[in-house]
């Protein structure tokens, strides 16, 4: 049995600490939370808000997808895990000061739970609320269960899901 | 003397009702505030992320110019109020759980205080942060005194003024 080469030690030694050094900029809130705003990096289109912690933020540098912080679920979610609308991180960017992401993606799919596009599906237009996007996918085929039993976690912030992770 | 036309009054209503109504299906947080996204309209630049309360929010729909509330000095905070660069609105929108606000705006200038054009100035890189965007203003410029006294507040959300809203 051989362990892992100097070389592959020294290299994930250096990818965790330059992903702390990332963390060391960025100003979590009390809660430990920052917001982050999902951008798809080649229309400018705003798909998302959502948030993200500390360990949010480290698994999405280091896997290259998107991880948030469910506040309804208290717990971490992989943007898509259920869902397969997947969010590829492009660029993480931080403002001026420190206190919100923002995250130039290539979402795969649509963003929003209803099976639009992006969640901003909601416009004031002087004297009420237009809808001014549609579904893109029913949400239903969005979120049939893939993985066998009662206890699927559904991949939206809302906290519906019951159960434990279910990626795959 | 002759008091406001009966017409008037009944515009004047129908519009304080049609921002009540704006407002109701805005879920602000524990603190009373909802994160607001400005993003450029044409462009689809993300110019700065700051939060609303419900003053806000109305202040920005009836006067058409973003209100934000600053958080570190504890009041209303007009864009561009002592720096001048005002954010015009042209279309509030709020995502599918009603805890975000998009602002489509017109940005007179730059958002920054910084004088960058927009606040995400910071990249990750996969080995540190980079500055991707140079100040388009001298920020000392930006904030030169515009209004007699020491007390002028100062167009930032960081709470470095002291004294009382300065609008000119």
């Amino acid at each position: 049995m051989s362990g892992p080469k100097t070389s592959e030690v020294a290299d994930a030694t250096k990818a965790g600490d330059s992903i702390d050094e990332a963390l060391a900029a960025i100003r979590f809130d009390r809660d430990g939370l920052v917001p982050a705003v999902a951008q798809q990096h080649d229309t400018g289109e705003i798909l998302m808000v959502a948030w993200m912690n500390r360990d949010a933020v480290r698994a999405t540098l280091a896997e290259g997808r998107v991880c948030y912080w469910s506040r309804s679920r208290q717990r971490l979610w992989q943007k898509g895990e259920t869902s397969g609308q997947i969010q590829w991180l492009r660029e993480l960017r931080l403002d001026c000061d420190g206190d919100t992401v923002l995250l130039l993606v290539d979402q795969h799919g649509v963003a929003c739970h209803t099976g639009r596009r992006n969640c901003f599906f909601r416009a004031w237009r002087g004297d009420g609320w237009q809808v001014i996007a549609d579904p893109e996918i029913d949400p239903e085929a969005l979120y049939q269960p893939r993985c066998a039993g009662p206890t699927a976690a559904v991949d939206t912030p809302y906290g519906s899901g019951s159960g434990p992770s279910c990626r795959r």
